[in-house]
């Protein structure tokens, strides 16, 4: 089996060691990859410190994969060598369930295998993306267009489907008003592709201070939820409010930013329960929905999307050195937007 | 000013006293009403009683409201006297917003007039339907179809409109099941139009002492939410969740028993919020949504709809003096499933 550099915590919380992790043979349906890139999103420093519960150990980070095939096997058709791919959230899944047909792998019935953190259906646990090599069966592998950057192209394995799916399901486009709430690593990427399907964007943020990027971004108004007014002023003005945010705050005064029909959908996962009045939903015939990632024909279309509309993140690159601390960043909001590591440096 | 009989309550939670109140002389655009039958609303003894704040009194309840044309202005060219008419929540709104425009005046941005307890535009306080007589501006009157007596009409004014909307909303049909939360009087109304719809249709009530009714009026399946069982057995189950129940309860567990995009809408309006697990919804990407009541062209369909599939209320009719009494079962949940007042016995 080929070994691999990566970063390794061996512990709830420990910092990250650089080692030698395994890669499985290549199967017939494999497609092996060198990773060059590698972005940290916020569920990686949950699961890293065990916030979640359940977290395996040790960890190898990372579900927001960007490379090169270096071998593909021998029943693989969709990739060659030498093409640049990404790899997101899943690494496995049932592929027969009525999900995994309609390529919702997301919803497997068997439940899927995430790319890190989890185990293949053999017990084997996964490892990252925060490392030089990985193995992953074909079908969980994308095309990365020519005009995307791979350093650029990383985040949105995981920021950009989060984002994307809901505000295709829920209809963003052309003469709807679209509010996204939080303007962090899904926000920022979420704003430019609510804006690039034509939807009039929104954002609603703790304060002003990342007003010229949201603007930037695409979105035409820029709100500051610290200040009361907002809410009076954009009372019943939103289609769709997409939620990035993970913090407890007010549900029912950000109902009442929606129209009649509208919907809220979360993304962000608060640790308490919201609090919702019925009469919040009764009232306007409102919905309060959740998404969560997306399957891999979403996935590819998403990445399509973003290069013809030109939408990316903001990142910091990063060598390997500099995870520790980029996680206590990412905690603090200290990072516009999105950190990606460089994997040539893990080793 | 024409006057007539009416049932009165002079303040929050008295007892009906025979009275006689005034209708407005008739305008351009007015139909005057025989009523001959109302039906009561757990609404009304919410209002009756003041129990969400706000009443006015002295109080005529009454949106469940079924009779004769007696009289038309010269407007009027929709009804014509002799004919059998409806008239549910809303007596007015301001016809002009994109709502009312639309048909939905349920919403409209002004705020509609409610049939009773409320007040037209010009202040003047609305009396219902415990009366003999109403008139009533001739958008908010509907036909009543031949086959459907006047007297089962009359409940599905409002408890037929607030299950048909959302049902009809959320894509109740043929190879959809739809769970029915409750089994009283919206409950056991909203049974019969969801499997006249086509849907599969199961009950969640309490107990299992209405389940005969139950498979009678169109379900497939009555199951016992005080079994928790029910819900190991029916998880991941329904498309659609109508929950008509106003009892606070959990509504994760109710979550849990939908699909992947699968829906729960409340009609119902328990006291307190309800407590939403971020994860009840982002994990299939399932919606919490409410509805209430529903435009005219909406109700009309409505009533068009249960003529030609045979759904009607079960009720009880009563006389004026039973009123009382009445409300006290109604809370008590001692009715199977309407009571309706025959409205010749109020004076």
């Amino acid at each position: 089996m080929p070994s691999t550099p990566a970063l390794s915590a061996s512990s709830a919380g420990a910092s990250f060691d650089k080692t030698t992790i395994e890669r499985r043979a290549m199967r017939p349906d494999d497609v092996e990859i060198d990773i060059k890139y590698c972005g940290i999103c916020h569920s990686d420093v949950h699961q890293a410190r065990d916030e979640w519960g359940g977290s395996i150990f040790p960890m190898v980070p990372g579900h927001e994969i960007a490379g090169v095939v270096t071998a593909v096997g021998a029943d693989v058709n969709r990739f060659s060598v030498g093409e640049r791919v990404g790899v997101g959230c899943m690494v496995d899944s049932c592929g027969e369930c009525e999900y995994c047909v309609a390529g919702e792998e997301q919803f497997c019935v068997k439940g899927n295998v995430q790319t890190y953190n989890g185990r293949e259906y053999d017990g084997t646990p996964t490892y990252g993306g925060y490392s030089r090599q990985i193995v992953v069966k074909d079908r969980f592998v994308v095309h990365i267009p020519d005009s995307l950057e791979l350093q650029d192209a990383a985040p949105l394995l995981c920021a950009g489907i989060t984002t994307y799916v809901p505000l295709k399901h829920w209809g963003a486009g052309k003469g709807t008003k679209v509010a996204v709430v939080g303007m962090g690593g899904l926000g920022h990427v979420g704003v430019q592709i609510a804006a690039a399907m034509g939807a009039e964007v929104t954002v609603l943020s703790h304060t002003l201070s990342k007003k010229d990027d949201g603007l930037r971004f695409g979105a035409k108004e820029y709100c500051a939820t610290s200040d009361r007014e907002s809410f009076k002023k954009l009372r019943a003005s939103f289609d769709l409010i997409l939620n990035t945010v993970s913090a407890d705050f007010d549900i029912n005064a950000y109902m009442r930013l929606l129209r009649v029909d509208g919907t809220l959908v979360t993304v962000g996962a608060p640790p308490a329960p919201y609090q919702v009045h019925p009469f919040s939903l009764i009232g306007g015939r409102r919905s309060l929905a959740g998404s969560a990632i997306g399957g891999l024909p979403d996935t590819q279309e998403m990445l399509d999307f973003c290069a013809e509309h030109g939408v990316k993140p903001a990142i910091e690159l990063i060598g390997a050195d500099a995870v520790d601390g980029a996680y206590d960043r990412v905690v603090a909001s200290d990072v516009r937007y999105r950190f990606v590591i460089d994997t040539a440096t893990i080793g």
